[in-house]
């Protein structure tokens, strides 16, 4: 780690820029659970390739969040942390992706980063009696909410831009499907549907640690084995569209809020596989209305399994 | 105030007539989330000067509504603050609005404001632990059920009433839409779309306090340039439909949950901004089963803003 | 009662299988909230009657999640009270009526039971702070993810089994529509629609107390006269459609988590006659996505109903 942690949050308190762009860096990295300078880097490095236009929204929701969280009061330490600015990252990212990229879309990313931070605050304050936490899930509610209301106003709405992801196919699988799947798991996190993008994060997260990289790609293998074993297309499989949420799913129950046990790592797969199912439904559930599954299966995988933890004696939470 | 709380709880204590009649009229300004009786007495006459079957709806629900909250026992106090009369008020007018009037829905009425007062103890129970109160989420709960199960039961369904609110227009503004916008917004709240009905409600909001009525006329203002500003139709602008949930947000973050400092007017004005946004959202992800939007923006909003507040250390709850 | 409670839980925590196999039996009759293994029996028999894919598939999804239960560490003694084995009988029931009966479907029934028991410790968590219990949700979120989402997958997904239950008809009732609602009211709990299951069932919550068969056949009669009342159609209330869930209702409220007196009979019975209206509203909530309607009103009145209760100095909880 280039920077340790107290050094990030002393220059924050001490009103260095410095110290508000580490953390802004690390809020990156947050996306996929991970505080690591690095990993931060990596990500943010993976995002620029993948276009100039992911790469700007992205960073530029980043610091919006941050820097709202900052000029809000909120506790310096959860600041240094970046855990006030990945959900501003994602909703930068889904803004350019849904809207397209218009001047309107730069005004509605700065007040979707802002609205991030403050549904950040909103889910800590509702999940805390449960020892949950907010994952992604003020930007999937951002973000739902914008793309969802934006074509009701003529100012913000130019169309949809062309459908990113494939909807249908059959379910033959190749080699090349399978490769690509695995690395666009990684990268449909964040929206990207290219395996280079996926392969660089991959490296980010294993800077993390070897467990971390280790549930990452187990939770990518396992979200390709259980789409193809339940019969998805093979397009969506190998767009990441069936995997990307149990990559997270992996990594947040595999690596970091369980111990490492045998049993606590079949939980995280299991979970891993279930987030595999439901992505199906609750893609079925929003079509209706216009809504999107960004990492709702993610969420809803690891609030449901992380609640149901104290009742089960073979698992233990860490810390 | 012309007669002071403890007179009304000590006569509802005593069981005279007098002090069950000020606790509804109480009830009905509790909608705009003032205990005022003056406040309520304006609040009435507008709803009656809107029609015979709007007051007498409203009139009906918040008088059901507030005996069966005495019936089942419910804390005196509470009932005397007029805090159980709100949601069978909203809930009549809704039901007549939306299901026409025809003998089935008085029954329905009574049904509804009974309903109502037992979400409000529900929904009271299930926020206690967040510091957050049930707002008029039993009344939106209530009325959404019965409009959205109507349609299958034959001896309560007339077919749809004409449609109350336009839906499309162009988005050029003129001193006539704006005034009126900015009045219709203040009745829209209890579903009328009518000028005077929002300029008696205003000078009875205005009696409550001067911050009351300048938040409701703030946000009114906020809501008219928000929709204006991310264009949405002018003809639903013009009959308040994306403005009245942006006036109560600012009556309850701006002069009832918060206290008067700059940073917290800024948030309830920057709510009120959000609430317009979540207005058309909420439309659309309702259509699909007939549902309608009532209060929920409002709801939704202040719950979120209010229960981000203690991780902002710039901002501070009243009591 | 053939074996008493401490009894069974002896035998489970010494490991005997009789231990385990009578916590299953138990584990049928809890679906209407009854831990006599009468009761468990009567139902068993009566849903084997029903047809043996019926029969084994709630035989299999109550083991399984008895079985999951057991392996990871739930308390022995909520195991042995059933508690852990009726949302795995519904699920089963709910996969094979509706993916019909596949080989897949068998799978999909294991990995459903399992999940049940997750999201029934999930519940536990999420609800004890309130005083809830999970009810049948646990159920009714497997079931419905899984059959809403099953059209995406080519595997699993063998076109829709013909439709169980009619939709539409006229309002006119006879004695002969009666009489079976008044028992498919019963059976439909378990989604069968036979009258002469009801009626076993019956017997067995006749077995579990007076009060508990009392209300089980209130609950029924308010169902369909609400439905009645409100203008349902005759078929559907003669199917069952409309009345199963204000039985469960009266018997949760009425006979389980209230004290025996008259305002909490009268509170029962109002909550029936609303789960019916309910009920229509759901069905047309979840239709747009193929979502299903299961036992949610049931568990949505009773969670609304017994959060409110502790406002309500009138009514008293048992325990």
């Amino acid at each position: 780690m280039p920077v340790a942690e107290p050094a990030i949050l002393e220059k924050l308190q001490k009103r260095e820029p410095s110290g508000f762009l580490l953390a802004s860096v690390r809020g990156v990295g947050q996306v996929d659970l991970q505080p690591l300078i690095w990993t931060g880097l990596f990500i943010l490095a993976a995002l620029w390739s993948a276009g100039w236009r992911v790469g700007l929204f992205a960073t530029l929701g980043t610091v919006v969040s941050t820097a709202t969280a900052y000029a809000l009061g909120v506790n310096r330490s959860n600041i240094a942390l970046g855990l006030q600015g990945y959900c501003g990252c994602l909703t930068g990212i889904a803004l350019v992706v849904f809207l397209g990229h218009h001047p309107a879309t730069y005004v509605l990313a700065v007040v979707g980063a802002i609205m991030a931070t403050l549904l950040t605050a909103t889910l800590t304050t509702l999940l805390s009696p449960y020892g949950l936490t907010a994952l992604t899930a003020p930007f999937c509610l951002v973000s739902g909410v914008m793309v969802i209301g934006a074509p009701s106003f003529e100012r913000i709405w130019h169309g949809a831009p062309k459908q990113v992801n494939p909807t249908s196919g059959d379910t033959g699988m190749s080699w090349h499907d399978l490769w690509h799947g695995f690395f666009t798991n990684v990268s449909q996190i964040f929206l990207v549907e290219e395996w280079y993008v996926g392969l660089i994060m991959l490296v980010g997260l294993a800077c993390a640690g070897v467990r971390v990289g280790l549930f990452a790609a187990g939770g990518s293998v396992v979200g390709i084995v259980a789409a193809w074993a339940l019969g998805a297309p093979t397009a969506q499989i190998a767009a990441g569209i069936y995997g990307y949420n149990a990559v997270l799913v992996a990594i947040a129950i595999g690596a970091v809020f369980l111990t490492p046990t045998v049993w606590n790592g079949v939980y995280a797969l299991v979970g891993a596989a279930a987030t595999t199912g439901l992505t199906a439904s609750l893609t079925s559930l929003f079509k209706p209305f216009g809504g999107h599954t960004f990492t709702w299966p993610f969420i809803l995988t690891t609030w449901t399994l992380m609640a149901a933890v104290p009742l089960f004696s073979r698992l233990r939470r860490t810390g």
